[in-house]
């Protein structure tokens, strides 16, 4: 798929070229018309869908993301609408649940066959953040002494209803975990087999943990399903690669977008309402020009030191843009060490003790290098500051860009929250006061 | 695994306490031990590598990075590394080879089985960035007349050579790509039942497009194995998810760097020198610092409006950190979209249409509340200079750092190289040149 079906469709449907877009659809694959209709206004995206065949559009709603779907709950009937929920997996369906008003939401369930709104209520369970909410309940497991051949019996028998079935959990007398078994090492095992054996060592989770590391860790080691187990150790569900996948996705984009200092947008860019957008935006715009006032009131108290030299005022911008990008070098890495966990809060002496030398010896090239243009320019004083100046902010950017993800971890809030922005501004006026300092010593003011 | 398994083997490799160590590492599944040993120093990750059992050792080699995999073939006896490069995939082993001196590349290519040797030809013989050099030219495929009990049996014979047996490609005699059939579809149906009837539509790629962007595209759709044919449309490998995976993280990484101003650490943050984290940052660091010279120049061209009102300078920090945040913010947001696919360059009208008026909006709102706050404490006409100047610099901003990537990806740069830096140091010259023309206009200066 490409932007130009994209954009070929969205014209059959505006023009109502109705069976030439229904002809497109059917050209492609399932996880395409999802992504195809994702990305279309929510009008021709209610059109599109009620072009697909039955089968077809209930498959295609399961692939939306959960905000897509309410749009199209409260466009379509009701029938149309009940059917493709039950045809939802379980978490998928609790995830479409928690966004749905709860009138909608309780209309839903009652529509649901009692053996789907139990597996729901699983699911519904465990609390919002953790990996329980979005595993999936559903799932084919084997005790050790079953044979090869009986496990994939069971595969043939229940494959069309559970979301993997490329790695089955083995598991005792009372569903305790004991490993896994892989579909391929089943098809290659003698028939006659035992499964026990040749079952080996899980990569699991426990229900509790957080959604976002084990995701993380599902995806970084690519296991297709890991299973999920309760505090008695009771295997309770897997979380598949597939919904790991949507969990990480997830978590980059809201990180990524914090790291910008925005919220992320719930809609497509070119979709989303000027409103909208601005609104992802200005809360943190306001939040950061609020705590850009501290730099107005370092200026202010060296306000006599500029009125002596006002060619100190031609390197404020320099001077911040510097310390801004050096801490936020800094930062990025160390964000980055800590979400692939090569670095922990405990390593605060040793990342401490990086920063700082880092930050020293690119502060000495680069302050040198300012000396010497500083010097040529506006003469031997205003050099010697300048230079002395980006040695020493270079090195309290690097350190303080180093250590405020950790401290940020250490006091649980998102890394990536903390991290570019809120450095950049605290660098800004740490560097101000900094070069004053210089400034008033070597110049004798 | 956790951070505590990494620390208590760090010990015990480290008091070559080797029996308990052996131990550990035997406890644990092949791709934790190999995400284990990733994280150590060399030393000991030899020790460590040492102590496994041979044929998990082959194993656990598969699963490490290429720049880990060049390090150990340093450490270990040739006749140990011979092996396990005859066990990697082709794939992994061409990517071995790039990174490899190329005395070592030849003598370990000529310890290959001819088989292998070829199947490594057929992948080196694309380019380095295509998804051809990426993908797994080893795979198991089916005719349409096949029965699903025919494939199966395929699968079952072959099962242990290939890397992915999950998804099967179907093609005619001349090898031309018809569908794909999935293992559970294989399982599924009835055993004498012909496989072209339930083939479906597949999601492929052409050997020579883009491996970041066909990776992006596997992974977002979840596929497990994505054929890959030439430009006769004959298929030539499979891209497994696992592969895409590991490329959608690598590119991640890097633009995570370049918009961070870094180049991307080659190793663990920790083990990295002072030198090499210095040397990923300090050329960006000088060039951003070279930029902002800029920013000098436009301020001794005002020279003579601030030595009339240095109250004036107060304020230069406050409004290029509102400028350069408006123009991140709307950079990350247009660059995110610009990588999935939401946005085009085409689409450059409408983007400039939208960020102008969500520049307009957040610096009406910003500039009232700075009007206000400066107009009480600094006078009426400071007041309306520094509003003025924030709506202004607002609209300006978020239209340039929204525009920049799509810039960026027309002249085919990475738009994550050009985004978030040098947007900033654009909008802090761009900026000040803006709250002068004010200032001059407004005081009459």
């Amino acid at each position: 798929m490409t932007t130009a079906s994209l954009r070929t469709l969205e014209q059959a449907l505006r023009d109502k070229r109705l069976p030439e877009a229904a002809a497109l659809l059917s050209s492609l694959a399932p996880q395409e018309v999802a992504a195809l209709l994702e990305q279309m206004p929510p009008q021709l995206r209610t059109i599109g869908f009620r072009l697909l065949p039955k089968d077809q559009a209930v498959e295609i709603f399961d692939d939306f993301d959960a905000e897509v779907q309410v749009e199209l709950i409260g466009e379509l009937g009701s029938a149309h609408v009940a059917e493709a929920f039950d045809n939802l997996d379980p978490e998928d369906r609790a995830e479409l649940l928690d966004e749905l008003p709860a009138s909608v939401a309780k209309e839903l369930v009652r529509t649901l066959s009692p053996q789907e709104r139990e597996l729901t209520a699983v699911v519904l369970g465990f609390p919002r953040s953790s990996v329980g909410r979005r595993m999936s309940p559903e799932f084919i497991h084997a005790f050790a002494d079953d044979t090869a051949d009986e496990v994939l019996d069971r595969v043939r028998a229940r494959g069309h209803q559970v979301s993997s079935i490329y790695i089955v959990p083995v598991v005792d007398r009372s569903r305790r975990l004991l490993g896994v078994v892989s579909l391929r090492d089943l098809l290659l095992a003698e028939p006659e087999e035992a499964v026990g054996p040749i079952a080996k060592t899980p990569i699991f989770a426990h229900a509790l943990d957080d959604a976002e590391t084990t995701a993380d860790r599902c995806v970084d080691r690519g296991i297709s399903a890991m299973p999920v187990v309760d505090a008695e150790d009771r295997l309770v569900g897997v979380l598949t690669l597939d919904d790991a996948i949507e969990i990480v996705d997830a978590a980059r984009d809201e990180d990524e977008a914090r790291a910008g200092a925005r919220e992320p947008l719930r809609e497509s860019y070119l979709l989303a309402s000027v409103f909208a957008i601005t609104r992802s935006r200005v809360v943190w715009l306001f939040v950061l020009a609020v705590s850009a006032i501290l730099t107005v009131n370092v200026l202010e108290f060296f306000e006599g030191t500029l009125e002596q030299r006002v060619a100190l005022a031609l390197f404020i911008p320099l001077l911040t843009g510097i310390g801004g990008n050096t801490g936020s070098q800094a930062a990025t890495t160390v964000t980055r060490a800590l979400a692939t966990g090569e670095v922990a809060p405990r390593d605060v002496g040793r990342v401490a003790g990086k920063e700082i030398r880092v930050g020293f010896t690119m502060g000495a090239a680069l302050g040198l290098a300012g000396f010497g243009v500083a010097a040529a320019v506006y003469g031997l004083d205003i050099g010697t500051v300048i230079g002395l100046t980006i040695l020493s902010v270079c090195t309290m950017a690097a350190t303080v860009g180093g250590l405020m993800p950790l401290l940020a971890k250490t006091v649980r809030v998102d890394p990536a929250v903390f991290s570019t922005p809120f450095i950049s501004t605290f660098c800004d006026a740490t560097g101000l006061i900094i070069y004053f300092m210089i400034a008033k010593t070597v110049l004798g003011i």
